[in-house]
């Protein structure tokens, strides 16, 4: 089993300017990197108020400078919002700096504030979540000049350069996933699927087995690294505080339902889109990774029976300091079966 | 005197695959920091088919980790071809993790093919332009939500973040000018100026007189990187060298025009765009700092009579060579001078 980092800078509440989450993210991810964590994946976010990441890409060219072996992701890459040739190039320019450590994860968008600031009809976002995923992919491989007359974009004898360094045939392309349909066109298109951090393990097994299926039937190769499972990680050294985390978690659910509400509208009944956020500690129980190390080596040993090979942790404003527990505590135990196997 | 860079990654004539050409010039830049050059200027282009740099701020992100005192900034940001609030997203990011050391470059754009390429009329650039920079400072500056309704972007309830780390008031905004008008009004709204590459010491010196003049009267205060003038960098170890660098400027100049041609139509008359590229040997010689290092230091110090205190130099596929034998052979001439004063 792998480990790696979702999430990205955002200020906590009552902190003012943005530089300072910023370096603090950045720092925890540098560390991480050594800790043993094999990715970061950075979300896009606008309009919050909460000084979130909004330019992953841009970020994550800065981080390929710090970083020598991590891969680096988008989970996702909003695409209706991007002119997709200019988002190639930023792409690919990560791609270069980073040697080849771009992860491209793509979606749909969901949250209705965004739609509405960007006066974008989300009736539209399938359409141009298509449109631009193509041209991205055409900007990447393409050697020839190409027209193209889409419904959202035009473009006219373009070669768009740089070309990313992945070129055999390009950067690995994620897209959320989850219903048996999205994640069987994911594999058998040679896709990766991120996997969403509200579902219980028994989900998760349903979705993974969709995918090699899908996989195998269409004769592609399995490798561990092609499904990422994010969880919260509410990792904690006595059981006492393990209340305090999922009341940690929750604020989350809210934070993220006020984030994605229009202003002075209310707030949307599923702010995380297709995805079920259920804010019980049921659910909570169901769908992180929390308690005692012991607990959290248990939980991860049933997502990895289940057949979970790669678990990204989100953990917004995490302290460096839970990562090192998990290193320390956790990871061994995960080690050594790499090892082993 | 200050010195800093002006240009970007290309491939040489012949070369294959757009990392090699990055990794040369982001090692170039990494040096010439050391060397004692204060700053970089990245142009952004599209569609040669010479793998040049195009997400210019992408790739100032990643340079901002490997340096920690030179600015950064774009010659130019050709503001039509960007979602102004995605732009000003990647601009702050670039601004927060240099700690502060972005220098936006603005521009119009000019060149045929990349109007052909991205199918906006060049009739429409100064609108484009005059929005798009009103739209960045805002999204920059605005603490609260703001509604957009222009002619070419529309937005609704938008707060746009990260904010920069400069923001009193906000990074500083350079343009490229070069009739009275324009020099002018630059320096009557506090905008820094880059004066190309192509006018002569004369005319230079006339631009500067504008700009300090206009300032004044605005009661603005006069800083010595208020404005940056760029030349070709010609310096040679020996006077047999200087006609093979002749003749290496004047091949900028035809892949300048063969850049900016739309495939299949004839070249551009004026592939510069407002400025004039004259190819002759006279022209060469009154608008680059060329010859042995004793011509170089008369040429800059002609140049400093006439009110230069800083010049960017373009050196296409430059390498560290030439830097170094400047840092050694010319730069102390202006080093000392900058010390007694």
């Amino acid at each position: 089993m792998r480990f790696g980092l979702f999430g990205g800078p955002s200020r906590p509440p009552g902190q003012v300017g943005d530089g300072k989450s910023f370096r603090q993210f950045i720092d925890y991810v540098v560390e991480a990197e050594q800790l043993g964590f094999e990715s970061v994946f950075l979300v896009e976010h606008h309009f919050t108020g909460a000084g979130q990441v909004s330019a992953s890409l841009t970020l994550l060219s800065y981080l390929a400078g710090l970083t020598s072996t991590m891969r680096l992701g988008t989970a996702v890459t909003v695409m209706p919002w991007h002119q997709p040739l200019l988002l190639a190039e930023q792409a690919a320019t990560v791609d270069i700096v980073s040697n080849g450590r771009l992860d491209f994860g793509v979606g749909r968008g969901y949250r209705a504030n965004e739609f509405h600031g960007f006066k974008i009809d989300p009736d539209e976002a399938q359409a141009r979540f298509e449109e631009a995923v193509g041209l991205v992919l055409k900007s990447w491989t393409s050697k020839e000049r190409f027209n193209h007359d889409g419904r959202f974009w035009s473009f006219r004898d373009v070669i768009v350069e740089p070309q990313p360094v992945q070129n055999d045939p390009h950067p690995p392309i994620w897209v959320a996933a989850g219903s048996e349909g999205s994640v069987r066109k994911a594999a058998a298109t040679g896709q990766r699927v991120l996997m969403d951090q509200f579902g219980s393990t028994a989900v998760c097994a349903e979705r993974i087995g969709w995918y090699r299926d899908a996989q195998k039937q269409a004769g592609l190769p399995a490798l561990p690294n092609q499904v990422a499972l994010t969880r919260g990680l509410l990792l904690v050294d006595h059981p006492s505080k393990k209340a305090a985390e999922f009341e940690r978690r929750h604020l989350m659910g809210r934070m993220i339902a006020a984030s994605a509400q229009i202003p002075g509208q209310a707030p949307p009944a599923n702010p995380t889109g297709p995805f079920v956020l259920d804010k019980s500690d049921d659910a909570t129980q169901a769908a992180t990774i929390n308690g005692t190390p012991d607990e959290c080596i248990g939980q991860l040993k049933a997502l990895e029976a289940a057949g979970v090979e790669y678990v990204l942790f989100n953990d917004p404003w995490g302290g460096i300091e839970r990562l090192r527990f998990f290193a320390r505590e956790v990871m061994p135990a995960f080690r050594k079966a790499r090892a082993l196997a």
